[in-house]
């Protein structure tokens, strides 16, 4: 049995489209059941975090209101649209969490209740419910609970052109990009068995599921029921597929379209989308898809038999997607052949043994009846890998994923139906699944503040794009290294760099809070307390002041400076000499040197956003807490454990280093890294408290007394921020604002988000979902 | 006759206070009448370019509708007071010359009406218009038309706490400070007669002034009269002083106070604004002046003896401004003497003798019968120089002012009187006068673009300022060296930094505009035609796209880039080698390189703000156009004489450079510098077309199609800009634009304003006035 078009790939070959055939347009949805802590259907209404479920594009009910569906924009790369998936698997279970609900990982679902308490979705669409009602009617809502995964694929538009042209042109483009897709589409829906042997993940289903398939079904436990060698219950009679056996011609878009019309006319479909064919043709608009077919063509396919895999967090892993879309590939390059209603019967029983019986080497390929469906599977990944070998050699990542594919074939146990059900008989269906659920929704908390597949953002980047995602506002890259997205919410946009520089703040107010001197000026202009001090434009001016300020603690710093460079503190009695020498140091930095009296208290961050204070955050020096048994290095090791703690600004917190830097300073305290501290002794390992240094980050939020709150956003409207840090040095934070006991230092215009977001001590303050309150309006969402 | 109190300056030796003694505040008050091209006093009403007269800061009308006052806020030195009035001066000028109306430079009124047809000035108040009724029936309108220059000083507040605290401070702080002004002002006005001679400028008057004066003075032409030797027809009876001698005690506030409420009680005075004295004591409010002298004692004095002098543009020198300050510290310093009612007149009958006679040198001080006068004045002048050598010794420029009054005395043909009238009698009172007023308004106008005093900044910043002045919003420089202003009208502050960052545009916004990548992005998205091209964040992928642009004129260039580093140009053949060479060297330069199509057509810069594009300029590289008879050399020399140009910036255009860039590009075009071009030739000696290095600025603004004009607006309005100037490249900008005759290059966030205002050819676009438009809503001017 030879199936692949060895011309064809010659054709590629010699054309050197072989990377323009691996690229393509990705998209995925998925969905899950939401359940409460106990396991059980979840019957609280879809959650108001995700906004309005008719508008969000990427949070949605499906059938039922406790049915999530969660849907990727269209990527050019598996990886994005994995990596989107995850995002939105995190979002949504951190958001469930806080309500003590979970993402059910399974395809079948959780424990029910009595088929009518099933809620069905309510999208305030007349027309939208009405319809669900009838398909509940038809099949039943416990039926219509099973959830999966859709595989949306386009090829790379470029990769169909250059092909026409290639193929002489002399066919309208738009029907040579037809027989393509449905080409795929008939071999896809002829060998789907064995994506179904590879992707089923539904091998068992809860007592509460529907009557007639719990009578026929056995179990060992009377709590959940099986059959035999089934690996997915979703794509089994017992799971969602139309009433009666629809074939429509799979020919071409006209004779396609034609059958379908009858059908509906026939009143045998209620419309096409009662068409639950496991292989979809889709037009891109998708608002009347048989018109749009004949006019505009084929868009993408949507493949719709792919289960939930419990055995990993987002429901597929990546590897899976790669071999589906390797498989669509062989599906193009692999020889044509007719598909009669005959074929289809054909595939369709195939389809129904494989789901019953599995891959368990006594049954035959009906199609070739010569062979066993396993010797057809094998046959199937051995051309693939001979398709690889031809046109990608170098891609080494490939031949794994088909030598794991071969494995499973081989050997049923592996299976991800197998492992599950094997998992299942150590524990229970509704413990194990329930396990699986919580132990993703942590994985899922703990990556909280990563936005997989946008690591390479910064972290105020990452965590606004993932609250935006949300609730539903759509958002576009528009500078990656400059971390600068462009919002949308309907005809709203909102252009953002680095998660704070938005339209909220004016270009002057930014001007301001860049000129230390002009943000002086201002502040105290408006009766807030900043250091004191004065501003020198000589050496001759500046040296004269020492009169003036002789046994006060002062501060003498060029007007820009980096790194403390140039900065001289006077906080002990100093000479007129002393003095000149700082200022002389200062000069040579700058040409305006300022004189500030030294201020006394810690210095803390306020960010304001709006009218509010959203967070306080002190920062302290790399440190460790001291028990009375371990070494400082162990105490360290033992810190940096924190998942918080990472390398390379991709973290909230960094790791504590045990540098030079630190063995000096622990030194300079007569201290060393083999000392053991005493119970709550604390050992500090730097001098400056600069996060990047392992320093922590400790929530002030609600300590502050609200007085420094109101001086903050004072402090904001005086230089007309709307978004802001506002730095200020207090001496006790428990007492109320003076005169004296606290000074404003500096107003950022770029405030990081993340640390408030994730401190090393406190709560999350969700500066991230501020920053989209005030763009896009609070009270429109 | 020793005058200085040698213990007093011993005391400032000793304490050093000789830099705070010499520190102060100071502000001006200048009146000029407007007349018209003839001469004759303008009838026109004050005009509306200065806004609201009662609101204004800066500038007011004084008793009638033709007189103007300018006014200067209080200074910390006389040189910003007295470029502050020059910079008045300039825009009154600038203003009043597009009308055809000059400053009248002399003190003495010009070609008066008949005295009901001098226009009261209208103050929509009916108290100050009843008030202003009532001194016109008491004084006669023309006699309030007569003009001067009030000079308002105050010592440094720092100076007179020290001396406060040196004599004991047991005295309460403020009647140490009221002593200290009531002895300067006594003095004063005892010597007052001296300054008089110094500033006096006003010795001959129009036939149309009042009859009693012209009945009793002298002609030689009977057009203009004067009194033989007067030397100020102001501060003579002819002049504006009370209709009888008004004399106070000057011992105390509470004496002063009670006296002149004696006086209003009987009818004596209108108010106390009546008291015309030479030397005014002011509080700082000046609302309830005898109360608030009282209460919070003396704020400042003001001199109102002094004449405008017409030798100057301004009215007044900078050395006569330093005189009269030096002469107000050695009132302080001298001896202190009783001053009562006897001394008042003798100082008075002083006042009127050298009024009429002048420095005649055979004119006894009435207060010292054995002196003449001139000893007096020579030995005043000898105390002071011995006051500047015991106090100032490094100061030589003191020197020479008061060796040039000394001059003055000795010589009285040397003072500006005796100059003026000589001048007078040279030409006419009339002619000379409007000769002068109309030089000097010529002067004001070459100067536009310079507000002096603040020439060290940007022009536009310069420019901005001025147009505020003139509208009356008041402005401080937050930050010299940023150019960093507020403009304040009445609550409504505004923040500025070089003329157009302001809060019209919002943050994002300008991080829109500095990103290449994202202008492009936004402005295509916006239907605006920009070059075409891909973004390439590697060399592999960038070298793939030869065949793609082969035989397409192209740029390559790194994503950012200064002075055209990295940048290949292929308009013509080029191999896919030399686009691999391009590629290589753009990304040593940035990680992101940008391949843009080459665009034709010249570029054009279009500054918009808010809806209108306010002007279009085109930018031509240094050149000279041939006259068929003289030399390039000769023709860039004589293209350098434009004022227009100068070096460093400081002007709108720079001048040409006969330098070695000029030279080779000469030589490349086979020239040289003494080549003479023909006639209409145009030689060009640069390639690229900066002002810096001597280009031209074309205005385009009626030129350009329309078309342009909305799509420049457009492109503003996609990036959500106010204020920014839109680079285009056009083809040609008579044709209406279709959708490949032009293109967007960039948009820049800090257009120069001052290029649209002081173009080479072309109107002054006004774009200043426009700014603040924006920023303060037109609609309330």
């Amino acid at each position: 049995m030879r199936l692949l078009d060895h011309k064809f790939i010659q054709t590629i070959r010699e054309h050197s489209l072989q990377e323009e055939l691996l690229q393509g347009r990705f998209g995925l949805e998925k969905e899950n059941v939401r359940v409460n802590q106990e396991g059980k259907l979840a019957l609280t209404p879809h959650p108001e975090a995700f906004g309005n479920k008719l508008e969000h594009p990427y949070i949605q009910t499906d059938f039922s209101e406790s049915q999530m569906e969660m849907i990727t924009p269209t990527f050019e790369s598996i990886e994005e649209a994995y990596y989107f998936l995850e995002a939105l698997q995190d979002i949504v279970s951190h958001e469930l969490m806080e309500k003590g609900e979970y993402l059910w990982p399974s395809s079948n679902p959780p424990m029910l209740p009595k088929e009518n308490e099933i809620p069905i979705a309510q999208m305030n669409d007349p027309i939208a419910d009405e319809y669900r009602h009838e398909l509940a009617d038809k099949y039943g809502r416990k039926r219509q609970l099973l959830s999966g995964i859709h595989y949306n694929f386009s090829f790379e538009e470029r990769f169909l052109r250059k092909l026409h042209h290639i193929e002489g042109g002399s066919e309208e483009y738009k029907l040579f990009k037809d027989a393509v897709y449905f080409k795929v589409a008939r071999n896809m829906l002829r060998y789907r068995w064995m994506l179904i042997y590879l992707t089923g993940a539904s091998p068992v289903f809860d007592r509460t599921y529907m009557d007639i398939c719990v009578a026929t079904g056995h179990s060992d436990d009377n709590e959940s029921y099986y059959f035999p060698n089934m690996n997915s219950l979703r794509n089994s009679s017992c799971g969602y597929r139309n009433t009666k056996p629809i074939r429509v011609s799979y020919d071409s878009a006209k004779e396609y379209v034609r059958d379908l019309k009858e059908l509906i006319q026939k009143d045998e479909l209620l419309s096409v989308k009662e068409f639950y064919s496991p292989v979809r043709i889709k037009t891109a608009k998708g608002i009347d898809p048989l018109q749009e077919l004949l006019e505009d063509g084929v868009a993408y396919l949507e493949l719709r038999f792919i289960d939930l895999n419990p055995l990993h967090k987002n429901g597929i892993s990546i590897d899976t997607l790669r071999l589906i879309h390797f498989f669509l590939l062989f599906m193009l390059l692999k020889k044509d052949e007719p598909f009669s209603e005959q074929d289809q019967k054909m595939a369709d029983l195939n389809h129904d043994q494989l789901i019953t019986h599995g891959m368990t080497g006594h049954l035959h390929d009906i199609e070739n009846s010569n062979k066993w469906m396993k010797e057809t599977a094998l046959t199937c990944i051995e051309e693939m890998e001979e398709m690889v070998a031809l046109l990608f050699p170098e891609k080494e990542k490939y031949v794994q994923i088909l030598e794991n594919a071969k494995r499973k074939i081989r050997h049923p146990e592996l299976s991800a139906a197998s492992i599950v059900k094997s998992e299942i008989q150590k524990s229970s269906y509704l413990t194990y699944h329930l396990e699986k659920a919580k132990e993703y929704a942590e994985q899922s908390i703990l990556a909280g503040y990563r936005f997989s597949g946008y690591e390479d953002l910064e972290l105020s980047t990452q965590l606004l794009l993932k609250a935006a995602v949300k609730r539903g506002i759509k958002f576009e890259i528009l500078d990656r290294e400059e971390n600068f997205v462009v919002l949308t919410k309907g005809n709203h946009k909102e252009y953002v760099k680095q998660a704070t520089k938005t339209s909220l703040d004016s270009y002057s107010t930014v001007l301001i809070m860049e000129n230390k001197v002009v943000t002086k000026a201002v502040l105290s202009q408006h009766g807030i307390r900043v250091p004191s001090g004065e501003v020198f434009h000589s050496l001759d001016e500046a040296k004269q002041s020492y009169d003036m300020y002789r046994g006060k603690p002062i501060v003498i710093k060029p007007k820009s400076t980096n790194f403390g460079l140039g900065i001289t503190i006077f906080n002990e009695e100093y000479s007129r000499e002393d003095m000149d020498k700082a200022f002389e140091i200062a000069f040579t930095h700058d040409r305006t040197v300022l004189l500030e009296e030294f201020m006394t208290g810690k210095e803390y961050r306020f960010l304001v956003m709006g009218d509010e204070v959203v967070g306080v955050l002190h920062r302290v020096p790399a440190n460790v807490v001291g028990d009375g048994v371990h070494t400082i290095q162990e105490l360290v090791h033992e810190k940096n454990k924190d998942p918080l703690r990472g390398r390379g600004y991709k973290t909230p917190l960094e790791k504590i280093q045990l540098g030079d830097s630190e063995e000096m300073f622990l030194k300079n305290h007569n201290k060393g890294w083999n000392d053991i501290p005493a119970k709550e002794e604390v050992i500090y390992l730097r001098e400056n408290s600069n996060i990047s240094t392992g320093g922590d980050s400790i929530d002030y939020t609600d300590e502050v007394d609200v007085s420094y709150m109101r001086i903050a956003i004072q402090s904001a409207k005086a230089a007309g921020a709307t978004i802001c840090g506002v730095d200020m040095m207090i001496d006790d934070v428990h007492v109320q604002a003076t005169e004296s006991n606290y000074s404003v230092i500096e107003i950022n215009f770029n405030p990081a988000i993340h640390i408030h977001c994730y401190p090393y001590k406190g709560k999350n303050r969700k500066a991230n979902e501020k920053v989209l309150d005030l763009l896009f309006n609070k009270g429109q969402l």
